[in-house]
């Protein structure tokens, strides 16, 4: 198996300003095409330690070294210089292609620097930015060296993957299974004895987030059979498990309404927005998703939603009774054979001895029918809307499966 | 100035299912302390490498070494035994601290692991999670070990720097310009001849996103004058600047519909609930916001936001008289002094040759008033709708601002 270097260059990364995803990108890039990825090392615009890390790269041979940030026109871009002195080469300025991209992007005074690369290296076309990108062999690896901005860096990356190096990507010694609803101990619970009689050929690891656990599978030899243990794991967790690697509950939410032909509306509270926003992230949500009434104000959740006074009075906007009937009423209204509601504390303030920070009603309408569940998530406000987010479409999930 | 080096350890993180939010987290904390982060390192659960690098740290003589990762409960978890091997140590269990954690996260089972330090060790308490943390002093370095579940140890982190060893936060060497609405090339231009004057003791760098361009700088010296010379370049900036270092629109906005003691709603469409969703992240966002409409649907926007069918069938849903018409009649609907409405083409699908992919209307209704803008934003969809919101919010802020 070819291994990999990963090094991200920028001052903004080591002072915390700006949060390095290039390695991630990359290594889930390489991942996917069975190249391993062992370090990741972030270092700050100096040319010296530039030279230094690029050097002890080469020295422990790796098959792949990238190289990010420090193309850009701005002073403090100092990596081509760095990379100029290491490998004791020169500039070299491609005119016919800064003409063309000067025409591309209408820009009479682009820097010359933007179409400079090193001489020993092959350009790397950029489709999205102004960088070029370059790609060379030094002793026994090979060297690529991409801008630093995300989008950019990401698709030049795959560019040389696939196009120039055409390294296809490998079935996957990997299966991540995605729960909600149960914690990491009790899942762990759960599984133990399952995990104890199949660690031989494959790796369990557990990643709890406040949208639920993942359990990742990693084949350890050619006797892994991860499909099959994948199978039976899930039958195991049962409607714990909603989807396999990349797959969201918005994912299979949606997929499920597409293929049943449900429409679906949703009346927020405490989330403000963030349930029809996570939806509508999905292209094509437009074929289910109607739309939302956010009924921030109580005064909103009686005149539009027609909660009325007496249930808001006597019950409280956070109760189970509004929750229904704010989940019943925007279907009536928005004409949806589904309904989605919420009404919680977030916090950080609001809470009451009955009602702790942190209770949150979720109903969901479906088919004349309705269920509404009460929690309590006791985090702070951010973690709260995403775990109500998160809880809605799992409940929501659930009883689509039903259906 | 003490240096830190900082040590994630973690497959998933080198795989590239995980990116790492610690290095920067850790990062940012030391950074506002005066410790200068000048390496991030990440490896993968593996015994050898994680005693060979932490070696390599100490010989470098960091003043801090942080190393966050595999402290859990499950057998992938393997940073502790690596650092008994290194430092020659044992386990230390504290059955005091077990009794006290097992109660109060109501765990009857809970893995004695959890309350295993090192001997040469003194804890760090978790508030959050069960994982204990540690650090002491080894030659020159202190070191510090934290748990890998990012908010975990950010509350250990801070604990530790500022209870523990009391690291006061120090006047800030780095001031950030946070722009919207011009575009990186431009306002480098606009600024360009005031850096050139300017740059003698103080560095300026760019860092452009889909929400705007920030311009940081920091001092290079004491004869640097951060303060004066923001004051100067936000007076050169002009409008385009909108708020310093953390501060975002949604906080600008939010603290003068407060101040002017204004309401505001909403009217969505392409944007499913993500303007929303972002104003009702901010705590305090129920003194101002109302509530919000998502018309997905056009007959949505026809029934509840009473945009006449003639209007949208001559028009069509995304122009400029459709937004007008949801921007004016949300405020009426909800009762409010302003708002907002967007309507626009976020792709994959839906341009045509007139209305390209990208086309967005963006309506402000205030004070009887109304503006609008049509923009193409030629991105994807997700930045799509990221530029419309911010586009909003920055259009909002503007007219705010003067009103």
């Amino acid at each position: 198996m070819k291994i990999a270097g990963i090094l991200t260059i920028g001052n903004e990364i080591l002072q915390g300003y700006t949060l390095d995803t290039n390695a991630q990108s990359i290594s889930e890039e390489l991942n996917k095409r069975n190249i391993k990825t062992t370090i990741h090392l972030s270092i700050p615009d100096d040319i010296f330690k530039i030279k230094e890390k690029v050097d002890k790269f080469i020295i422990k041979n790796y098959d792949y070294i990238f190289i990010t940030g420090g193309l850009g026109p701005t002073h403090d871009d100092i990596t081509k210089k760095a990379l100029i002195e290491l490998f004791e080469t020169e500039i070299k300025f491609l005119s016919d292609r800064h003409t063309i991209i000067s025409k591309k992007f209408n820009k009479v005074n682009l820097p010359k620097c933007q179409s400079e690369i090193l001489a020993i290296s092959n350009p790397l076309e950029n489709s999205i930015g102004t960088a070029l990108g370059m790609y060379f062999k030094f002793k026994k690896s090979e060297i690529i060296i991409l801008p630093g901005v995300p989008i950019e860096m990401k698709s030049m990356l795959c560019s040389y993957l696939d196009d120039i190096k055409k390294i296809r990507k490998v079935t996957n010694n990997v299966i991540t299974i995605n729960t909600c609803g149960i914690y990491e101990t009790k899942l762990y619970e759960k599984v133990k004895f399952f995990i104890s009689k199949n660690d031989k050929h494959i790796f369990f690891s557990f990643l709890p987030s406040y949208e639920g656990v993942k359990i990742r599978l990693t084949a350890l030899s050619d006797q892994a059979n991860l499909n099959k243990t994948k199978n039976e794991l899930v039958k195991i967790l049962d409607d714990y498990a909603y989807g396999i690697d990349k797959v969201t509950l918005e994912e299979k939410v949606s997929n499920i309404l597409i293929n049943k032909n449900l429409n679906l509306s949703i009346c927020e509270s405490c989330t403000g927005g963030f349930i029809s926003k996570s939806l509508t992230d999905i292209s094509g949500s437009s074929k289910f998703f109607i739309g939302s009434v956010v009924a921030y104000n109580n005064l909103i959740k009686q005149k539009i939603v027609k909660i009325p006074k007496v249930t808001l009075d006597k019950y409280g906007a956070v109760s189970k009774q509004v929750s229904e009937k704010m989940a019943l009423n925007i279907s009536k209204i928005f004409k949806t054979n589904i309904s989605i509601a919420c009404t919680g504390i977030s916090g950080p303030e609001g809470g009451t001895k009955e009602k702790p920070l942190g209770t949150v009603f979720i109903s969901i309408y479906y088919l004349d029918k309705i269920k509404t569940k009460k929690f309590i998530f006791n985090v702070d406000r951010k973690s709260h809307r995403l775990m109500t987010k998160q809880a809605s479409l799992y409940m929501l999930w659930r009883i689509l499966k039903e259906i």
